[in-house]
């Protein structure tokens, strides 16, 4: 029996892990649960959940509204839910640069990590892959790109891997021009063609910086430097990626665009027993797949990850922080869709670089990407 | 380094095999061919590897043309190869049911066997299956959909595998009706869209037979019910087949119409060495992939395939030797297009059915199905 503690449990990837382990009872429990502010969902994945022992909540507020287990609250809870209860796996489902901590944490306890929270790589890669040499734990990716390249790599050596290929849906605006970009709306921007996620991700799917997310994800994931990575225009979301070796051997993981596959890949890994999805995919019925060369031209923020990227230290803190920033105003209506972008690249410019940052260090640099971006628009 | 022997060395996958072995000099070594007639081509091979020491000519009266190595001639040429040099794994890329007794042999001096040599299972799957576990020897699939399976399998467990999905590109006659088919020409036939193969098996991809063999094969390879192998319409013949599992995920490979990819891979396994083509696959350049469910009615012989595989015993000689028989009555314009499929369904109902046939038994049911054909057009 695997006992699972689950960060961001009320986020559409939480409530997705949850699904999955109610799905195999005999393989798995819950023992802890952490989130924002949303207590009922809480509540009811305890009350469902006898073997919960401990629950953290961000919202100090909320905190007593819990019950039937011990409770922490605030900036703290999730690493005090850690240090609090036994548990095997995490799976870190946290959405936002507070995701690192988390992480760090259990790994330094020894602790392997389902990984959701792509911020953990994007702004603490370095002291990420550090402490995973440190510790000799393992990160299982739970995103569909990068759980097909884990899947596509299985029984190959990385010796003879050519390149990654991360298939890229386009987003909502795929079929508009730059120009047509300078006033879309925030709700038009929401509408994902293929996949159902939170707010923030949607946007980011739009200017690709989500993608540039994953390229850098996929860098320290896999071990594998930048120019092996690269990505491809695919709108059909079939592909969820793949890899192509020395010998022209390309390998491709496909789906439907439901993320309890990934979920329960990285949960039971490498086993994969039966998974109830509402719509599994049927390859003859689904659309033709084609696949185009990215254009670097159209989705700058792409070419830009690469780039800070490339330089490592604090610059994943700075992109990112930038971009949670940018993407909120965008969402509040303070800055238009284009203007993302620039808060972003103005950021990476304006920063100053730390080749090893502390967790520390890295928690100033988000703090100060945000300031930046919300003085910038000021 | 790896001691290849290689029978069929002037075919179609005999010569791609010799490239790749001249691709990877540190690797492998070839220390003996065999093939029918073709004394120059094999002379050739012979002049370039001096580590040849043997060499097999069915052709008697052209064993005296051969030089710098020991010859042997006629029917058992390959199996006195196969006893008089050492090597580490052989290359059966022999064409026809005679391939089926150096599986058979070289299994048995429990020496590992890179298979492209259908008929050993198709006729012989029985037999190889009980050689196979008595010897704790392996065989190593070289068809480009077996070998997409078994790249796609890799790092997985059988228990989880829904089912194998082989693709089919659906011939020379895939835009034709079954009416269509009554007139169509040998050379008609012989244009396969896809790949440049030989004749029997391009006439066998038309009748669909080929991909009957390939169901076949694909049983006794990776030991599957035929509950869990389906085969699926994809034109393009860019996925060369693909697993599903258990948790919905499908793994894919994916590549150019090229045999040295899954020769190499035969050869190298697991490794993937750099493999020089001479048109690697470029996703963003191929045209959209698509598939279809497959259609029995329009292809009887891929469902008469099943039947008689789930049968076992002595059926698949009988399905395999009434084939090879009226292809070449076919080819030699005696027969039509759809009396092939006439020949092989008659076939199959008039033979006396052995539920564990020895090799002899085998053989004579090779030759009473070649027999019932050439009588029943007679």
């Amino acid at each position: 029996m695997k006992r699972i503690l689950l960060l961001g449990a009320t986020g559409s990837i939480g409530l997705q892990t949850v699904d999955v382990i109610e799905q195999h009872p005999d393989q798995f429990c819950l023992v802890g649960i952490a989130a924002g502010h949303q207590v009922d969902v809480m509540q009811k994945i305890i009350d469902k959940h006898p073997t919960i022992q401990v629950a953290g909540i961000s919202d100090v507020s909320k905190a007593k509204e819990l019950s039937g287990v011990t409770v922490y609250s605030g900036n703290e809870a999730m690493v005090q839910c850690m240090e609090n209860c036994e548990y095997d796996l995490l799976v870190n489902a946290v959405v936002g640069f507070r995701g690192l901590k988390p992480t760090l944490t259990s790994l330094k306890k020894g602790i392997d990590v389902a990984l959701a929270n792509k911020e953990s790589l994007v702004a603490g890669g370095v002291l990420v892959r550090q402490t995973l040499q440190e510790t000799n734990t393992k990160l299982y990716p739970i995103d569909s790109e990068h759980s097909a390249i884990f899947q596509s790599l299985q029984g190959n050596r990385s010796e003879d891997v050519k390149r990654l290929i991360i298939t890229a849906s386009g987003g909502s605006f795929r079929d508009k021009t730059r120009d047509e970009l300078s006033d879309v709306t925030v709700e038009q921007t929401l509408k994902h063609p293929n996949w159902n996620m939170g707010k923030r991700i949607t946007v980011d799917s739009a200017t690709m910086v989500n993608k540039g997310f994953e390229v850098i994800e996929a860098h320290y994931l896999f071990d594998l430097p930048y120019e092996k990575i690269d990505t491809v225009l695919h709108r059909q979301s079939i592909v969820h990626s793949m890899v192509e070796y020395n010998d022209n051997a390309i390998i491709a993981q496909l789906g439907s665009a439901d993320m309890r596959l990934p979920i329960q890949y990285a949960l039971c890994y490498p086993d994969r027993p039966v998974l109830k999805e509402d719509h599994p995919l049927d390859m003859t019925k689904t659309m033709d797949l084609n696949f185009k060369e990215m254009d670097y031209v159209r989705y700058p923020m792409l070419k830009l990850a690469y780039e800070i990227g490339k330089k490592e230290g604090n610059l994943g803190a700075v992109f990112n922080g930038a971009d949670e920033q940018a993407v909120q105003l965008f969402l509040d209506k303070k800055i238009s869709f284009l203007q993302i972008e620039e808060s972003i690249e103005q950021a990476c410019k304006q920063a100053k670089y730390i080749e090893n940052p502390t967790i520390d260090q890295l928690e100033t640099t988000d703090a100060w990407a945000r300031k930046f971006v919300v003085e910038y628009w000021d």
